[in-house]
């Protein structure tokens, strides 16, 4: 196509603001599939792996000062365990072991579906790492699927804040998601966090783009 | 409750009739959760176990005249393998491996999602029994999700063999399976067949009860 041609050049732009209305129309939303992972206090981090350990940066995620950390620690439960649980930093006020139900049953947890951070009356754990142990009484959960969201753009879809949405999929295993947690904040970007079960059972991979419906009334 | 008069009764026998319509009326289904598991051919079986080796039945399943066999077989991939799959019984005409997509990730093989016996360019499979190995060259499939269903039930819920179904599920993890294929006959007994990530991914256990919704038109 010939750029310096002006109707062409209308054409194309006229093009790219129609896509963009239509991801607000159709309130279009991209997949970040969690695997199990781990959010570390900073003194259960010093206990794992030494005083004053700082984690390491290997990936930033989608999600603003998010980031993969080199380090991962082993995770015990009272069947099973599972070697090398990445860890996501930054460190956080509590330590918080996120795994799929699937996994649970593999080391015999019975894993609550919790909002993160949301961790009272949840199971324990115990972690291990290369400088010590740590025996948590509570933290695991399977992550409550959410969409994170800022505000300009919650306000263009008509979302706000912990509203609870559905979500659909298309393709063979298309699927309604119910029960979608809505997080709108300025430290957000727009993305819409489920696990490994549910990337499975719906067939979806990371960067697919999914619908979040029309609220019933 | 006393069932010796006559006004209790008739309210007895009316609850039942009133929930019995009810679940016409909603179109309800049990699941039935598949784990990882293995049909085979009378040929393959005599490979893997013997020359006129037969499976020894452990547990009938709800399917009229199908059945978990005692024995087991390692199914080898690229990438790796699991110990004792159960094969369920009969034998029948070709041989078929079900796993689930998170199984696939693990043993390397890309799994594509079929109705069970349509096996055309899917992929191969290494299996391992205690006489010998098979290399399969296709076989391997997710399920398709379906629903077996007897014709007078069929009949009553308004579904015709071959239709596709959306399922409700309830619950913390509600879920609106999509493309959910509907199989008539009167070998059937009424369940709706899921698998391992399905059933995680909703939160729902073997025997629940799901709704098939209205259908778009």
């Amino acid at each position: 196509m010939d750029l310096s041609n002006k109707e062409n050049l209308v054409k194309i732009v006229t093009e790219i603001v129609k896509r963009a209305i239509n991801e607000h129309k159709d309130r279009l939303v991209p997949i970040g599939i969690s695997n199990r992972h781990i959010h570390l206090s900073k003194k259960d981090l010093e206990t794992l792996f030494g005083k004053r350990y700082t984690l390491t940066k290997i990936k930033d995620l989608v999600q603003p000062g998010q980031f993969a950390a080199k380090e991962t620690v082993k995770i015990i439960g009272p069947k099973g365990n599972f070697e090398k649980v990445r860890i996501l930093g930054p460190v956080r006020d509590t330590t918080q072991v996120e795994v799929s139900l699937a996994d649970g049953f593999k080391i015999g947890i019975k894993v609550p579906i919790r909002e993160s951070g949301k961790i009272e009356n949840t199971p324990g754990i115990i972690l291990e790492g290369p400088k010590g142990k740590v025996t948590k009484n509570n933290g695991v959960i399977a992550a409550l699927r959410h969409i994170h969201i800022p505000p300009e753009i919650a306000k263009a879809y008509g979302l706000q804040d912990k509203q609870m949405v559905d979500v659909e999929t298309e393709g063979i295993r298309k699927t309604v998601f119910g029960n979608v947690l809505v997080r709108v904040s300025d430290r957000y970007s727009l993305e819409m966090h489920i696990d490994m079960d549910e990337a499975n059972s719906s067939d979806i991979k990371n960067g697919d783009k999914v619908r979040i419906l029309k609220n019933k009334e």
